[in-house]
């Protein structure tokens, strides 16, 4: 998907809602487990009921994984059932890659080709090499890990670089933003430091911004958009656990819709 | 694998090589890919004609994910025909994962669990608790990124810290030790770069390291062993293209084994 596709979902849905499939298959209900893919229909009945709601959806590759090959199947049916929607929605599919160039390029068709996704995470550790194999691909995006959301983001993206002070996440918002464009890059920033949010402005102002860690995690959406947003929204707000198991009862679709109708009618006034 | 077990098959085989199994379907001979599964058919021969010569087999899932839910069957085969050997063999997904820490705990469940690899490769960025979740299983690895072997390494692991002047892949090494121990946690440290593995031993000089870089990539096994080997060897020399693709014809197992026994020749006088 294009940027300006992105941005003008943004605008018709009034909406810049993510929503994570983390479809922990421990988590499900449980009344769908008699299903033949039991995750894929848990996901199908989740986007059925928000697709109105939400202008992106992310399966964390993880929760797929963990399933093995099986996993791996429900991971293509539910990319395969998004893009089909009337609606066009973007798709990110979080799976933090990052390895050296030829076997980055194999990531890269692995989600790109394999899985029809628009956008990938990568985490930065191993450089240009590591990223740049997936800005060849026409209309897809790179989502580089910045600023994360969990405690461990302190051990290392903090890390004062002597020469010039910046801390290792600006290290890398700003050598990585050269290595592409606005328009297939993105990055990763945690909500639970929204006033942090304005020093990753100062460095990309124009960038999309990926954002973890509202409602569960603990960060506010009002904040998110006072010091994130750009004039084009420029944001993403994904929420994950909040809105896929807000009931794990029959009415879990429901549920799951009133809570992402919450988080949609409160970016409405902010966009 | 428990860590004694790994330094005994180190000194019975007189070798500490690791066959890095990086198996691009498009570079394997052409004569295989009549069978059904030619990526496994391709891994199993490659075994069959080292597995004396080699302590450890490391499949990277990229190559593996490329080809979608095939390639991850493809990877379920050759890490059950790895644990099947009648010698035991040291097995690594060169997976590069890193996550949160309920995500990364799925990401342990599926290659420690649904494959049954012995150690997994993983990205610091995100700090401790994208680490923990793999040092809870019982004789199981982590072994982490500090000092890679590509060109991109240059972009962040040698950024200075101001209030120490570690770089970042020593504070990653310093910092990441105390996580786990030397039974259940190594670090990967490029070889092409051998005089810095002289650094690296001194924040961590018992731990085993993975290495990869050595051949294709330029390092010299002397130098490895010189600046990184330690009381009990302590070191997984990788190779992967050199030895699977020596020959791309019908004696492409006959090549790859006397790829690896010159490897596995040199090895034996230096242990």
């Amino acid at each position: 998907m294009k940027r300006a596709e992105l941005v003008n979902q943004i605008h018709k849905k009034k909406s810049f809602l993510c929503i994570g499939l983390d479809s922990d298959i421990t988590k499900i209900p449980t009344h769908i487990l008699s299903e033949a893919d039991p995750v894929f229909e848990f996901n199908k009945q989740i986007i059925d009921a928000t697709a109105d709601l939400a202008v992106a959806y992310k399966p964390n590759t993880a929760f797929y994984e963990s399933r093995g090959v099986e996993g791996w199947i429900s991971l293509k049916k539910t990319i395969d059932y998004l893009n089909q929607l009337a609606q066009p929605v973007f798709t990110i599919a979080d799976a933090k890659r990052g390895d050296i160039g030829n076997t980055s390029t194999q990531y890269a068709k692995a989600f790109f080709e394999a899985l029809n996704f628009d956008a990938i995470t990568l985490a930065p550790y191993m450089g240009q090499d590591s990223i740049s194999p997936f800005l060849q691909f026409k209309d897809k995006w790179a989502i580089v890990l910045a600023l994360t959301s969990n405690q461990g983001a302190f051990d290392f993206q903090f890390i004062q670089n002597q020469e010039n002070q910046d801390k290792l996440f600006e290290s890398v918002l700003k050598k990585t933003k050269s290595w592409g464009s606005t328009e297939n890059m993105m990055f990763v920033v945690g909500a639970t430091k929204a006033e942090l949010l304005g020093q990753v402005r100062k460095h990309i102002p124009d960038h999309f911004l990926l954002v973890p860690g509202v409602g569960a995690q603990g960060g506010s959406l009002q904040e998110v958009a006072k010091y994130g947003m750009n004039k084009e929204v420029g944001l993403l707000v994904n929420s994950s656990r909040g809105i896929i198991f807000a009931s794990r009862g029959t009415d879990f679709a429901e549920k799951a819709r009133e809570e992402a109708l919450k988080i949609q009618q409160e970016m409405a006034v902010l966009i």
